[in-house]
């Protein structure tokens, strides 16, 4: 493999002595191209200023921090130009996309401080486990009294309870019920009982036996290493009494937080496979790797950014917190009988790869690229614009 | 689920005459900012100007495109910008990690056009396939003169094979080695013969086998709707006379590849887990998905970003080409054996399913996740970008 007696590249054409002048002629370019740069970031900074009057402005008269129009119509102003300076319009899209984020990201975390209901108190549930912390901060910082009740807190359960507007369970999944059943006949009759369980129908069923009053599930789409709420989901599955609910919806929107309403028995039918199937099968697949000993670090230096992509993702789940997996892909007999169809599934194509029969491979393939349908082709566009961010990072 | 009860904000703080006043002021800010991003846009058309003269300059000087240092520099003068004008380094490193990379690709492609051996002609067999018109195009423009030798183009191998410099096969795995021993005695002694299989070790042995001069086994780890070359990569597996070979690299190299260089059976170890089994664990999701009747719009209405890009990665296997998967996924009996292995392992999983057996899991899960050691911290870093990068952009 010696492949050092490669020649340097244009010697023959390049003399020394140009070769000097070349590199001085570069160095004028790369300093024109260094003060256009600054030029541009000192502009970043100042738009960043107008910007700041835009959110104290809009936080004085509370008005919404996303304006989806004013962006399409921002990026559409620049695209027009790019278009009529030689510029790629999509390249020029590509940068305001980062820069109109970034504005929105700092809009809803100065919004972040306003509270839709001054005055109120929460009390979170589990308030010493990562996602309750969470919750605590984003509660705290936005004005409200924040209370937190622990395992040891119990005897105290009735002081914690006393006066507060929303409850909200910060719990295992495999114990929200029980906690639902025994703090229910704590709470003020008016206040919000509400859960961030990853399940909806068996701890909704809980909360409103627990409890007369106000009811909603909550399911946070997001862990708690999430540096802001801007467009993240939360699925909403309506207990008892929305209207009175409605308050808590609204401060996860002023946080920049999407709310879907869904029927508790819709979520958890999707959530088995969007949560449980997909963490389960990524799990099996880190297992396999581990089983075969596969390097890891030298297979990345071999691969294409998809892969990098892919191992990330398995790489990622085990880079979090056990228990809470564990729930989620345990959660329920249902749940554990569709993993079990899973494992029967995969069987299905042992025949198939024990004698290598790629016409029942191709037949199979076609059936569910048909099945895909449209999909296929927006997850190629999407995954395209993802590896090609991933080749500039990193 | 009423939940258009819900008041519009602000109206009791913000009455009618005001609310005018306030959209005033904010239209006057947007204003403001327009102003800002037109210059900025402006400016970008400047800087793409004087990086047109920067690779005018390298082209006539062979000089090559990337340049690591000169980037790092870059970036590190706009951050400590950034930080003296209170803007995120993080942000502004974003910004230029985008410019930087349009940048090195419009490079590129300017330096595309130039050959590294002037003259040569290519022969690509196999040149009307997806890959072999990729291929082709890059040599054409680059300046090579370009021929292409498909299956009804066998009666004039000889006039086809004629003063050629270099013949690249872009075949199916399968007739990789076959196509080699017909291809071989045709070939001019000095040309260097290569393929673009995703298997190294079998096609490497028929091509010398086949032909006593320059061999290279070639990999190019993208498909043919990679847009530019720029970082992507190429493994090279040395077969004979490196030296003779190492024009086709360059040529690689020119276009912006980075090549990887590999032992053939080092490299097919590699891909049997980096694609085959991957590709296979995708497709056999993709399956269950189709069995389960998985409403896929809905569930990403549900879902996290990190759910839409694991789902993304799975459409998008089916977006490809069949017969390409199907070669790739069946490749090789040692393939097959371990698509078995891995059958195996998930069925491992069935008991600790079954009895929803949470200690044996919580076991599991700590083993691989002590296996994966750093790499998941930085799996999470690099995902967790690409996640922000997909809610900036759709």
């Amino acid at each position: 493999m010696e492949q050092d007696d490669r020649q340097p590249k244009g010697t023959e054409e390049t003399p020394l002595e140009t070769a000097a002048e070349v590199e001085a002629a570069l160095e004028d370019l790369r300093n024109e191209i260094d003060a256009v740069d600054e030029t541009i970031v000192g502009l970043l900074a100042r738009r960043q200023k107008v910007v700041g009057r835009v959110v104290a402005l809009k936080k004085r008269h509370n008005l919404p921090v996303y304006h989806p129009a004013r962006e399409e119509d921002l990026i559409s102003k620049r695209r027009q130009q790019s278009a009529a300076s030689d510029l790629d319009p999509d390249f020029v899209e590509d940068l305001y996309r980062t820069i109109i984020r970034r504005s929105r990201v700092e809009q809803a975390s100065s919004m972040a401080r306003k509270s839709v209901r001054p005055g109120a108190t929460v009390l979170i549930v589990g308030g010493e486990g990562r996602m309750g912390r969470y919750f605590r901060d984003c509660f705290s910082e936005a004005g409200y009294a924040v209370r937190s009740l622990d395992q040891n807190d119990w005897p105290d359960v009735d002081r914690l309870c006393g006066g507060i507007d929303l409850a909200i369970l910060s719990v295992p999944i495999d114990r929200t019920e029980a906690i639902a059943a025994r703090l229910g006949p704590h709470l003020p009759p008016d206040a919000v009982l509400s859960d961030m369980t990853s399940l909806k129908a068996a701890p909704l069923a809980a909360m409103t036996a627990a409890h007369a009053g106000p009811v909603v599930g909550l399911h946070p789409l997001f862990g708690p290493t999430t540096s802001t709420l801007d467009k993240q989901i939360v699925v909403a599955a309506p207990g008892r009494d929305p209207a009175a609910c409605q308050w808590v919806l609204d401060q996860f929107v002023s946080w920049g937080a999407i709310i879907v309403t869904a029927d508790a028995r819709e979520h958890d039918d999707i959530m088995d496979i969007v949560q449980a199937l997909r963490h389960f099968a990524t799990f099996a697949f880190g297992r396999f790797l581990r089983q075969k000993g596969v390097r890891l670090s030298r297979s990345l230096e071999f691969s294409s950014p998809i892969y990098r992509l892919e191992l990330g993702m398995v790489g990622r789940l085990f880079a979090q917190d056990t228990a809470l997996y564990c729930e989620i892909i345990l959660a329920s007999p249902r749940r554990r009988a569709l993993l079990k169809d899973y494992i029967a599934s995969m069987n299905e194509n042992l025949e198939m790869v024990e004698k290598g029969d790629k016409d029942r491979f191709h037949d199979e393939f076609r059936k569910i690229a048909d099945w895909f349908g449209p999909f296929s082709d927006q997850a190629m566009r999407e995954s395209t614009y993802l590896i090609n961010k991933l080749i500039e990072r990193f």
